[in-house]
């Protein structure tokens, strides 16, 4: 009974918003009756962002970032430390790092191995990485993966394959995360937590 | 350290996406993210159907519904039942109750009245619906707006401003849900449920 009283343009709509990562049907619909209420002055606006992210942005042949020119604003600003390259899994995880004042390069991975979703070696951008890291301005990568087994995975296997490349290569450190409560923590942070403990 | 890294044109979809209900900032970076890597063929179509639906899509003169002629489906389909007219809140109700087979017309007042957020009778299209009910053909007007204090105390407003219009003024049942266990049902609803009850 639904589809002859939504119109075809409102269930387009609905369809479209549906796909956003989310957002299910119900959140659609209520996103769409949203912005139909605002009117143009709602819809105008997205529909043009969403023209002129589509025109410009592209993803950067160097580190993979998104951003408008061929080559983007992290791999072209020389106030950055060239000798660093931080290797994360996708551009999400970059302007997570970004914000914690991390002022090197980066290299966005496209994804990380795992054979259960047939995702190999060939299909990141990790041949580009072992190129990057034999740049002689090179010293550090940093392979900051995400802690899931995929993540450490991929992370050994960078591991190896740089070791012909004259870098250190280091990884994040693991521990008590910043607020958190020993009590309600799992026993794998914990042990690498005491492990790597500190002087205070 | 966000704003130098997220380019203008990102920023602005992220901006956009999070005035969505339902996405908040950092669901919105996600769903921005999502549409940036796939690219053209995922913002195009969602930019031309907020273009097609902000030029065609209007609120129905008559019932407030949203659709793309002045007088919408519902009010122009001929084989709907022309003595009937159910009272709802938003569009979002109306086609709620679409899935309900009801097979009669629909009122949309646009909210409730409410004092704490200044909500008065002339905020509503309260007079449309007087001057509806008044027509020779409508017999029955059905009050579907929310079992909320504020749904229920314009349905008894409504219900005054009837009282001159030759009309009978029903309200949906209350009840059990079908599928609800008794143990997890509010009070209100059990007392309202046991009140009501019919013979089997």
């Amino acid at each position: 009974m639904a589809a002859p009283v939504i119109g075809p343009e409102i269930d387009r709509l609905i369809q479209l918003l549906a796909r956003l990562p989310g957002l299910g049907p119900r959140s659609a619909r209520r996103a769409a009756l949203d912005l139909l209420k605002k009117g143009e002055a709602s819809m105008g606006p997205l529909a043009d962002a969403l023209t002129v992210a589509a025109a410009r942005i592209t993803s950067c042949s160097r580190c993979s970032n998104l951003d408008t020119p061929i080559s983007c604003h992290i791999c072209t600003d020389a106030r950055r430390n060239k000798s660093a390259i931080c290797v994360v899994e996708e551009v999400a995880d970059l302007w997570a790092l970004e914000r914690a004042s991390y002022g090197g390069h980066y290299h966005v991975l496209g994804g990380v191995l795992s054979a259960l979703d047939g995702v190999g070696p060939e299909d990141l951008s990790i041949i580009d990485l072992v190129n990057r890291a034999a740049e002689p301005d090179v010293t550090e990568v940093i392979l900051a993966m995400n802690a899931t087994v995929d993540g450490q995975t991929t992370a050994h296997y960078i591991t190896d394959r740089l070791i012909d490349c004259n870098v250190s290569v280091t990884r994040l450190a693991h521990g008590v995360p910043v607020g958190g409560e020993l009590d309600y923590l799992d026993d794998g942070t914990l042990i690498q937590a005491m492990k790597a403990r500190r002087p205070f």
